[in-house]
């Protein structure tokens, strides 16, 4: 039983090989041809960062930026990004990972200087403006860890793995996201739906109530905003698997835009695509669950509200549940969290709500 | 091969339930006598908690506070406690947990009232206090998550698992320490220490790195200050397993305090025993490392400076070389992150340092 993904033909990290080599060449031709070395890449200033209706999320637009090695000033940023390209291709060659402030300490060892790491990030998000590709594709992955549990079969490629499989039930705490599961094969599935949850002790309680067997789902952990690789882990089981994702959140503006991140990504990376899940649903809790349900509430603070007018004008909360939501939580003044159903038992919130909200989404 | 961890006779969920039984017998009886049901417990007030070289933890002094249902103010907390007591006796026996914030909402299923969650914690604070058990034995567990990794093998005794075993090294960005490997049994480990890391991708280098195979080691993972249930853990691996254990933090006054927390414990868990391992050792980076192993390293704020000061008045931090680092760290006023080793190379905290500083630890 259970779904085969399909696997694809030359692997994530060959694409990113090549693409890394590429460049690489160009910059030798470049010199061979006597010409200074140059580059081109989007301008990811402000003004230059839209809102695609189409892609559903933030994109560059078509102004470019030119860093040569020729002009004095640009050689300092030419130089830096030379070497970074060189330092994460030695990574992914040697199959090791990295995080940004790893990268900032490496390039000591080569004698490559960075101010701060403020200037080290910068240069790796050139990168990613040049190739394409996310960091986590450079591997330079966050220090920030979540966790997954449910019917999924993975496969390894990391050294000491290749091969091995393990499914992700095997652990009922949940297994981490880190480098080793971005990088495997999604080998099979039996579930047929994956539940994305912010808080630790939610997902603790949806293992507990045995949600991956009762809704058939795979459970994700985000732990506040989603780190990247979880990102770009829930857009894989939507688009390689074909799961519907659901993603439950706390009921006020700050958990809102934990799923809207996770469906549209955000503004500083419109330089990347492959992060973000459109069809992917907010499934609550909503502002209007606060009364439809009697949840015990808070009021919203200042803060929140100031929060509020700012979505209420982004181009991401354009669509009519995201209005309706914003302006109900205005109307009400108030804010609740997902332990707000334990008021009225700790299973009410599978018992009840998520098979409601579930069958409301899927009609 | 590998050693095998003695198994304990009755279970602690069992010496648990058993201990909230006769703690209901207790109020039952006092009513049959035709007394007001009343307890006794150690006063938590900063005057009773005082440090115990021997316990090498805080401990609370004699004063005893005595609450009694007889007493109108005392009718509340008395009420709300034997609450908690039942609350959490369901939690057990029906092998569900919670958090400090469900408690709180649960509360207002029974119509038992809690003015805020401050109130609620407290009262599970006296329930600790009145058990002697950690809320994590009751089934109340924090929201963070931390994670594990080494030749460990455990055995579950969660529902749906009872009887199922794993091997710790099944996946390689680790494993979440949550309720179900907190109420694990560990069955045997080839691993002959314990370390302990502060930071994720840190962990993940030593994944990586094969630091669990060269040294023998399980990793673990605190995110940070470790949950409590990360340093039941580590406790656990020590003093049931018999490995030693050492805790690799940024060379900071906080890195150090993280890890005396795991050693002696705090404060405010002072009416608690078996979450402390006093003969864990912090073994870097310390403020000496800066200057012998020359690490790239910033200067210390002023608030780094005031929790310095607090740190050397404190009585866990007698011992000579806390005494002494604390000291470098006044004089060099430089503090050093873990990944400042990369300046030498992504592998050289474990080709060079860790084999270094195991060596001098151990002898």
């Amino acid at each position: 039983m259970g779904r085969s993904v399909k696997k694809r033909s030359v692997s994530r990290r060959e694409v990113v090989l090549r693409r890394l080599e590429s460049l690489g060449r160009r910059f030798c031709e470049q010199i061979e041809k006597g010409v200074f070395p140059w580059i081109e890449m989007k301008s990811r200033s402000t003004d230059n960062i839209f809102y695609s209706p189409e892609l559903r999320q933030y994109v560059l637009g078509d102004r470019v930026v030119r860093r040569s090695s020729r002009i004095v000033r640009h050689l300092r940023p030419f130089t830096q990004m030379v070497w970074t390209a060189y330092f994460v291709k030695e990574l992914i060659r040697q199959r090791k990972t990295s995080t940004l402030r790893d990268v900032y300490y490496s390039a000591q060892a080569y004698d490559i200087f960075f101010k701060d790491q403020v200037e080290s990030d910068n240069i790796i998000t050139d990168l990613e403006t040049v190739t394409g590709f996310p960091r986590e594709d450079l591997n330079v992955f966050p220090e920030e860890r979540s966790a997954v549990f449910g019917d999924l079969t993975i496969e390894y490629t990391v050294p000491g793995y290749e091969g091995r499989r393990l499914n992700l039930t095997s652990h009922p705490d949940g297994l981490m996201i880190g480098p080793a599961l971005t990088n495997s094969r999604l080998i099979r599935t039996g579930a047929d739906k994956v539940i994305v949850i912010e808080k630790g002790a939610m997902f603790t309680r949806f293992i507990e109530e045995r949600v991956y067997e009762k809704f058939n789902a795979i459970l994700i952990y985000t732990a506040g905003q989603a780190p990247r690789s979880t990102r770009y882990f829930i857009r894989r089981l939507n688009q390689e698997v074909g799961l519907p994702v659901y993603i439950f959140t706390d009921a006020d503006p700050w958990g809102m835009h934990i799923a809207m991140v996770i469906i549209s990504g955000s503004a500083n990376a419109a330089h990347l695509r492959d992060l973000t899940t459109p069809d992917a649903k907010w499934a609550g809790v909503w502002a209007s669950d606060i009364n439809s349900y009697k949840l015990p509430s808070e009021g919203l603070s200042d803060i929140d509200i100031k929060r509020l007018h700012e979505l209420s004008r982004d181009p991401r909360y354009k669509g009519e549940l995201w209005q309706r939501e914003i302006k109900t939580f205005m109307k009400i003044k108030k804010k609740c969290e997902l332990e707000a159903f334990s008021r009225y038992g700790l299973t009410h919130i599978v018992d009840k709500y998520l098979p409601e909200r579930l069958k409301e989404l899927e009609t």
